[in-house]
């Protein structure tokens, strides 16, 4: 099997430097879509996303790597951008990657997960395909 | 097989009279997942969306009627509403409920069909499990 891959275009990083949310799809374990909003940044042509252990999409996608990332644009309610992928996960530098985006997003340092034992998941997604809708 | 049903709360409704635009995840042909924004409204407990005849939405939908609705809030981008459903489609008023979804989103009268063959479908979800994020 052929992996196909996309490019992630540079108005998809201009509106995550931006804190633009994202709008995630997973699926089920019956295969029915299951929606949820996140923080999202990138690395290169990858989008990186943070989870927890135990999470629903966390499940889903050991279950089922296919996923679609809409990036919201706050000033423009029209325009989106859906990077269809497929994810990997890893517990490495979860700690990182959750602060880098709540300094991204709130201009402060995570304190979500203190007095916890949330472990945190890197998630990236290797893009297959872009939909642009501007 | 008993259809589960839940309720849509009354945040989704002011949410929708409010304006506020939702993201729509289908299953494609192959069970991977697809999103796009959309408009959205209600009658009584359903919401009901609008697309065209053709689309991949409707496509996906004729094969799959399971989806998830993602209500965004614009003041509050911490706080959503998903509404997990099953989507039965007609083309009966679907001219009354476009110009219905733009004077609520636009104020104006709908002319994106103008001098077009589109066939517009009403989308009316049956929710089956609502997430309310607040």
């Amino acid at each position: 099997m052929t992996l196909q891959t996309a490019s992630l275009p540079a108005k998809a990083k201009e509106l995550l430097d931006a804190a633009n949310f994202v709008v995630v799809a997973t699926s089920n374990t019956d295969g029915s879509p299951q929606t949820s909003v996140l923080w999202a940044t990138y690395d290169g042509n990858e989008l990186l996303l943070s989870t927890l252990q135990g999470r629903k999409k966390e499940t889903n996608w050991l279950r089922d790597p296919r996923t679609s990332v809409l990036i919201l644009d706050k000033d423009n309610p029209y325009g989106y951008i859906e990077v269809r992928g497929t994810v990997s996960m890893t517990t490495e530098n979860g700690p990182e990657l959750i602060e880098r985006l709540s300094q991204i997003y709130t201009g402060q340092t995570y304190t979500g997960d203190d007095g916890t034992d949330n472990v945190r998941v890197v998630v990236r997604v290797t893009p297959s395909r872009v939909i642009q809708r501007y």
